[in-house]
């Protein structure tokens, strides 16, 4: 599993000469920051005496910003996976009709495998941009700057899976399938840099007037 | 260090109730997979025959952009370092006028060098933002989203980075430094997003007619 390689062995598999992993990977991982940032807010939230009125409310938004770091973790590793079901479609023998119908069909089907990956990151995503701001504007102000960055890193993330749906979405030929995962994707995707640019307002905010 | 640490594990630092690593190590990370990824996009069009024309430019980018990831993964740990520096100061005794003085001193002068990394990293990831243009531009069609992804992580790391600026000028009572490294960092932060909107809309038009 990747998410047990090391910081630095990740970031040379990146920049490597592999297809894999690469920006699904880095968009999940980005993901996974924004959300344990998030969390990091509440865990620094949570037990003191001037935020026991918001209390509750972080408790709530840990539990859910820890369940969505988890999922995103696994996504890491599920992008590499759906790539490479895409590479052994492509692979498949090609030397008769019914050999090239086996192929085609087999490609067509992974790639909508592989479609779902980075939408499914991509909603994870709005979710934990949706957290980042209760943790923004109730969280301690000690560390509104974090709230700040998991809002900037989950909708870069989200941001890059689009791309990445985009990519498969391309090749898929049936086009009901495209037009209901593109709206999916727009449902998400539609206002998250306004949203983004709004929490960022308020935690520049916060920190210059701290 | 902290790039010797597994994903799994940054990431539940991260998380958890310490102060460090926090957000200015996220955006180290992110700015290191962006450069990382315009390494990777490098890298698969280096050698191809259809991209021989982009060869030398694709050379000296992937020259940069690894030098830019090496400084970055470095400023994982020098985000916690300057941190603790200032909590340090914090710490020192404050019994007598003149203690308050020295501890006073000292805590000005640590902000004033944690101010240093995230200004660094921001500065640092403008320049991957630079790289990425050139890797979507000419690069490796197949791998463009991979630029996108760049460009994004870039750029939100970049605007992190400038968060973890913002809390320590707040904090920080010379105002003619605070003039000019918030000065310097406008110099960088001005058009990132415009920037990349730009190259996210590249991406996506090319992905879209490939």
């Amino acid at each position: 599993m990747i998410k047990d390689d090391s910081i630095q062995k990740f970031l040379d598999e990146l920049a490597g000469s592999s297809s894999t992993p690469g920006g699904g990977s880095a968009a999940a991982v980005m993901g996974a920051m924004g959300a344990a940032l998030v969390s990091m807010v509440c865990n620094l939230t949570i037990g003191k005496k001037n935020y026991a009125e918001v209390e509750a409310d972080m408790r709530e938004v840990l539990g859910q910003s820890e369940n969505l770091r988890l999922r995103l973790t696994g996504m890491i590793n599920d992008d590499v996976g759906a790539f490479n079901q895409v590479m052994a479609a492509y692979g498949m023998p090609k030397n008769s009709d019914e050999e090239k119908a086996r192929r085609t069909a087999a490609i067509q089907e992974a790639l909508k495998r592989a479609t779902q990956v980075p939408l499914s990151c991509a909603k994870v995503c709005f979710e934990v941009m949706q957290l980042a701001k209760r943790a923004a504007e109730k969280g301690n102000v000690n560390v509104v700057s974090d709230a700040g960055v998991a809002v900037l890193a989950a909708c870069a993330a989200l941001k890059s899976a689009a791309l990445n749906v985009y990519v498969n979405t391309a090749a898929i030929k049936d086009q009901a399938f495209n037009r209901q995962k593109l709206a999916e994707l727009d449902n998400v995707l539609a206002n998250a840099d306004s949203f983004t640019d709004g929490i960022y307002g308020l935690v520049k905010s916060k920190l210059i007037s701290h």
